[in-house]
């Protein structure tokens, strides 16, 4: 194999059909991925228009091994996500936290020629994570970086914690379910009331209709030790500070240009603290996947096919928000 | 003693003598103070038009005490600070966390007419600390907010951590001290380099004149895992976040107004927190006093009489910057 299909962003905003080359001969730990499903993140969206391969909810089988690879073997099932290279040497590499490498290779940074909308790619088995069984292909490639970053978010959470979610959407409808099988009482916040059923069906203990809510009726929520923002812009601050419990932790986790602009004398007068957090360091994103297993946490995927066709309809979905929850794309 | 002297905000700003009726039988924990010294805090300039009595960094003796005390008795050394009483029972209360308490005494909120610009007090005993003989009552006072609040920032601080004090002033004076006997490596951020000798004597390992660094200053300090912004002003957060460390946190100590206003994508991209932090709880107010009594941790001083005119004084020069580092009236 030569060569393979790729999928890379172009000018006009609708990603185009590709190739790239395979090496001749993989060396050190690479390792070449079949792909056999991708995930679609919101943070694509941002990338339509770049010359590069989209996608970084990848998970496929193990086809060839560098000859250093140490523990991955043909045919093993594997994913990665945001991050797929780091130094090795930095503070934060050798402090297992690779994540905040200054030389790290994340999506749209570096490799991009190397994307999950593929039918193959070229990674270091060090960043590759072997797929439990449990878990299939397609319901494993949202837990790449949605998965991932949620699971960071609540990774030192304490089972007595009340944690807020607030939107149900390809983040939040895994953070409800990672959260509930914590042990944590779990209170989503939505817009309307239309996710109420679904929310409650994934873990929720409570669940509010923000446009409809009473001050009663958010007097009488528990307070909240930890707010995860998965919506896709900054929300209402001055809403949600008064829902926060004292010492409390807010994780805005979108990816968001420009500033964060919040109510300054809330965060102070009742010690809270607004928590930057990235996706997962390898050994979480490891646990994740191994809670994931343990637990049945499952995405709700709608599947598309890995077609430029595909690829169009299940982006314009995602666009005006009506995948529920998270689009996967699988190869023909 | 049927009434003592105080010293209430104004409508021209300008602090006026006033008096306070002292109850005629102090019940249940109720202590009388004498007052000896009291710190100014630059909180105090917020409030110089409330009709309130002003300061809130109180050191005395005790003059005699309600039925229901249990350790205090007339004689001991006490002092005070933002917060004088809470209910007792909420889940903050009973979790030792009772700055955080919904029905809080602190500070312009209750007790109008009590303060520490005065020449007594009655306080809950539960409210009061006992000052450590090492320290005198001078000294004692600037403690009672201003090294409460900075001891809090560093309170589950490790030996090992990088701590940045943003400004050498009542708070950072006090910061640097704190910092530095707690093993801390310190880097000191000033505007100019007028405070370099006096931050390192303090204790400061490495000192920037902010105004005059060059990038590679800047590239040649320890990464900062924890920044306590001592300024009264929001500062430059472009310069500051470049210097943090990888989930590190900044507090924000000063009081203002409005809104927190920070880059967004440097807090997710590095898992930095802003982290919201008020004055000391009272089991924390207490190991700091035990804490700056072990290791000579002193404010630097400038003593005023407690009279409407060494107030105004006081009050004038703190307001332009003038005080190196903390006022403490002490009543004639």
């Amino acid at each position: 194999m030569p060569s393979f299909t790729v999928f890379k962003g172009a000018k006009d905003g609708v990603p185009k059909k590709s190739t790239t080359q395979k090496p001749d001969q993989l060396v050190g730990d690479q390792v070449f991925v079949r792909i056999t499903a991708s995930g679609i993140c919101g943070t694509d969206l941002h990338f339509l228009t770049h010359d590069m391969v989209l996608g970084h909810e990848g998970v496929g089988v193990v086809e060839s091994v560098g000859p250093d690879t140490k523990y991955l073997k043909k045919g093993d099932r594997v994913g990665w996500g945001y991050e797929t290279n780091s130094c090795g040497h930095c503070d934060a590499c050798i402090s297992g936290e690779e994540i905040f490498c200054s030389e790290r290779a994340v999506y749209s940074e570096a490799n991009l020629d190397q994307g999950s909308f593929a039918s193959g790619a070229v990674w270091r088995e060090a960043f590759l994570h072997r797929i439990p069984d449990e878990i299939t292909d397609e319901a494993a490639a949202p837990l790449q970086c949605g998965g991932a970053t949620v699971f960071t978010a609540l990774y030192d959470v304490k089972p007595n914690e009340v944690v807020g979610i607030l939107g149900v959407g390809g983040l939040g409808h895994l953070a409800i379910q990672f959260a509930a099988k914590m042990g944590c009482r779990v209170v989503v916040l939505s817009g309307t009331d239309s996710k109420r059923g679904q929310a409650l069906e994934l873990g929720a203990h409570k669940f509010v209709a923000m446009k409809d809510a009473d001050t009663k009726e958010l007097e009488g929520l528990w307070p909240l030790s930890r707010l995860l923002v998965t919506t896709s812009v900054q929300p209402a601050w001055d809403t949600l500070l008064p829902l926060m419990a004292p010492k409390s932790r807010i994780y805005p986790l979108s990816v968001s240009a420009g500033n964060l602009v919040i109510p300054y004398m809330p965060l102070i007068n009742q010690g809270i603290a607004v928590q930057g957090s990235l996706v997962a360091t390898r050994t979480v994103h490891r646990q994740m996947l191994a809670f994931a297993a343990a637990h049945g946490i499952r995405p709700v995927i709608q599947s598309f096919p890995m077609t430029e066709e595909g690829i169009k309809e299940a982006l314009d979905k995602l666009d005006k928000g009506k995948v529920q929850y998270r689009a996967v794309l699988v190869p023909q």
